[in-house]
């Protein structure tokens, strides 16, 4: 079962993402929404910040993975690799951002990947869009997943 | 002249920013220096954000563009328009950026073309360090420069 108050503890202890007041809004049809106030995350032309935007869709990416990898049953770190962002307008309501995998990505292969390897890669999509549901910026992210440490059950696998 | 306390002025007239407590540490030899506290920035793995590392990266390049435009008289918006970020390694020591204009990029000619055509683009490097000097991230970036309105002296030049 997916579990928003698990992602929003993890937002809320980061120092910076608690500024930026990115809190979690629905897991719905395999995609995160994440939103954050404008007002906690403008720019000197008030409208958001760029690294507000970035910051706000590389967690939705991450958020997605924390999430999934949780329900599986399975305990991994997600990390950010790389990131390709554009921003296409720009936003002056309030922060909404959504994440899913891409198109090409299997998941329940990504996850017998890290099963046999303890590591594994993912691609990972996000976009925001403004209160007339224009697209404000996109980013695709990828990220790897790596089971920590060795552990007997990962032995046994070598 | 380059003025780093305008600068540090328009960093923490960003909420995000300030929260980030990101600042300005010298302009020498072309080259954009931006820090900020770990403790601000760190995520839930007790290392910097990868969030706050786009962000102070995405800054060292505006900073950039921003002071130099001001040291040449033009009063232009700079907006970044996309960016390739590469997160190389976990970073545990405050943050260190620097952005410098892309080796194949010509200032004067960027200048001369926005005083053309009232906008103009142009491509920005960016890295962050660790304190042993290890290049933990870096991004790659373009801006979009654009003087803003229509004024007299761009009237005449159409």
């Amino acid at each position: 079962m997916i579990d928003l108050a698990i992602l929003d503890q993890h937002l809320k202890a980061m120092p910076p993402v608690a500024a930026m007041q990115i809190r979690a809004r629905a897991f719905e049809g395999d995609v995160l929404s994440l939103e954050a106030p404008l007002a906690a995350n403008v720019n000197d032309k008030n409208c958001a910040f760029g690294g507000s935007m970035a910051s706000l869709m590389t967690l939705a990416g991450w958020g997605w993975l924390m999430l999934k990898l949780r329900e599986a049953g399975i305990e991994a770190e997600v990390y950010v690799a790389d990131s390709d962002i554009r921003y296409l307008a720009p936003l002056y309501d309030d922060l909404n951002g959504q994440a899913r995998l891409r198109e090409d990505q299997d998941w329940p292969a990504i996850l017998r990947c890290l099963a046999e390897r303890k590591r594994a890669r993912v691609a990972m999509l996000a976009e925001m869009r403004n209160d007339a549901g224009v697209a404000v910026a996109t980013l695709e992210a990828r990220f790897a997943l790596k089971i920590a440490g060795p552990s007997p059950a990962n032995e046994d696998r070598r």
